[in-house]
């Protein structure tokens, strides 16, 4: 079968996404509220519609945007020319219909029904500090809704790369959606890609990534937090040196630190752009993994690819939400020509 | 009675406003866009819930906030610390929840019962072209039922000014809601202040506004293209002649030319404030009779008002949306100190 060097030549989308469908209600905030509210920041607590009721009560004025790690993800793939889509549950809500609209308007594919009774439309309170950094609590309502039923295999099936999110292990029912989808892509041919999420994520679920990690992932996202929970150490080469070999390729962000990608005994090590002032780190590792995708699916070289991550999340740090206000297409060619 | 020098002291509110209760959606495009669907540059016109849908289908991924011209105007205050009331009227719905969390997150007072039946929460769909510009289609849905038994006339007899909107000229009921409150605050030692909103609505109300600017305002709040339309006269000069001792207090505002304060025969024009790049223009004038009857309220100087004005002004033109994302308390004690 001819391939573009990775993939069979006949796949009609580059990047599907399996991933929670939320919408972000940005609320810019300080220190002191994350510890009144005993928040860990920087990190996703999972929270419950009525704790989301309480702490919404007490939050500062939001601003209201879709968000949801592997959608962001899409959006930028779509952002940037590729062909992407998009697995997840909302309700037949107002925020659902706000999700749904903003994913089909950037040319994501985008059609798993709204649930028509259950939960509301996933929610996430993203608390945004003036060092930018952001705190994530999220009601995943209709999302842990998602179930195997849901899954269009086609789109699975005619797809280059599947991509997940470490999120989806907090449902079981999504989990178990993912592993049937993820079989269904690499029988077609197609790779699986994964993103570990967050540190606490993967300290409740190390045994399952381990699992998947070792030979289920061709490409594997994280950063440097949570690569370190994987293997439970402090040391980030010791980190790298036991992922190394896992998946064929590894990418690793470090915030400012820039980001390392492996494959095989191959390493680049590649900076960050900085593209203006520092206004809120949401979608930085999803925008990266975005950004990496497209470039990976167009066949590009990896270093090239790790550089179009770190231009993607060199964008979206510098204003406030998860989703390009910009067109990142043209940031690309303005930049990486 | 003492007073500070214009109210009652017994004023328990600086400045309640009666308004529609309105979710932005705010969506990035360009002009072809504009032409594409009609849409008159700047203005904003009326859509109803079918003409909102198809309209959004068409649209760009979008950001919500909440808006609505005076709710936006009392955001200012409660921001600046003044206490403001608004008396508004959303559904019982999720864009409802969002728009009575925001006000309220300021310390505005906002008790309008929720619609339990009837037409969907208020949303305007607001393009922002490159150039900054904002024109806007308004879907008035709950708004439209704000009846006078929704009005809270303890709160308007109790404040120092009761400001309100022309838009509301286009909803009969709210309307005569109005006029009835406008009755209760004046009878009770308060001011009335009105904004002419837009130049489309002057058209639609020209008469109605004619007679209530004559002798029923006591501040009223216009830009150069609504106090032009209100005399059908493309003089600006000739506007400001004609509404001059019309009312106790003027403000005009001229986009990038400043604004010109009347009072009497006396006449201030104030300087604008650049705070950073034109991004988009929505709340300009909200924000400026913000900050305007914040300093009136506290009993400053006409020209000083002006100034307060334009520089809450200057500060939500540098960001998308209309409601500050910064302490505008903070930045007039850095700015105007």
């Amino acid at each position: 079968m001819a391939t573009n060097g990775r993939f069979p030549n006949s796949c009609s989308l580059d990047v599907v996404g399996i991933g929670n469908a939320i919408v972000d209600v940005l609320v810019q905030t300080n220190d002191a509220f994350l510890s009144e509210h005993n928040l860990q920041k920087g990190g996703m607590t999972l929270i419950d519609e009525q704790q989301a009721g309480v702490l919404y009560q007490a939050s500062g004025p939001g601003l209201e945007t879709s968000g949801g790690s592997v959608a962001n993800t899409m959006v930028g793939i779509a952002q940037l020319g590729g062909r992407a889509g998009f697995i997840g549950r909302v309700r037949d809500d107002q925020l659902g219909t706000i999700f749904s609209h903003d994913i089909q308007a950037v040319g994501a594919r985008f059609d798993t029904p709204a649930a028509t009774s259950g939960a509301a439309t996933a929610r996430c309170l993203i608390y945004v500090t003036p060092d930018a950094e952001r705190t994530m609590c999220t009601f995943l309502g209709a999302s842990t809704q998602l179930e195997p039923d849901d899954l269009d295999l086609s789109m699975v099936r005619e797809t280059k790369v599947l991509y997940l999110e470490g999120y989806l292990w907090d449902s079981p029912a999504a989990k178990r959606a993912f592993i049937a989808a993820a079989e269904a892509c690499r029988t077609a041919g197609g790779q699986v890609a994964l993103s570990l999420s967050d540190g606490f994520c993967v300290d409740r679920h190390r045994e399952s990534f381990l699992e998947l990690v070792n030979g289920h992932v061709d490409v594997l996202f994280a950063n440097e937090g949570e690569i370190k929970s994987l293997y439970q150490t402090d040391d980030f080469d010791q980190a790298l040196e036991q992922v190394s070999g896992c998946c064929s390729v590894i990418a690793v962000t470090r915030g400012g630190a820039g980001s390392v990608v492996l494959s095989g005994t191959q390493r680049w090590d590649i900076g960050i752009y900085s593209l203006g002032e520092l206004v809120d780190t949401t979608g930085a590792g999803d925008l990266y993994a975005g950004g990496f995708l497209h470039g990976y699916t167009q066949g590009e070289p990896l270093e090239r690819c790790g550089q179009l991550g770190a231009l993607c999340a060199g964008q979206v740090v510098t204003q406030l939400g998860p989703r390009p206000q910009v067109s990142l297409k043209q940031l690309a060619a303005d930049q990486l020509s």
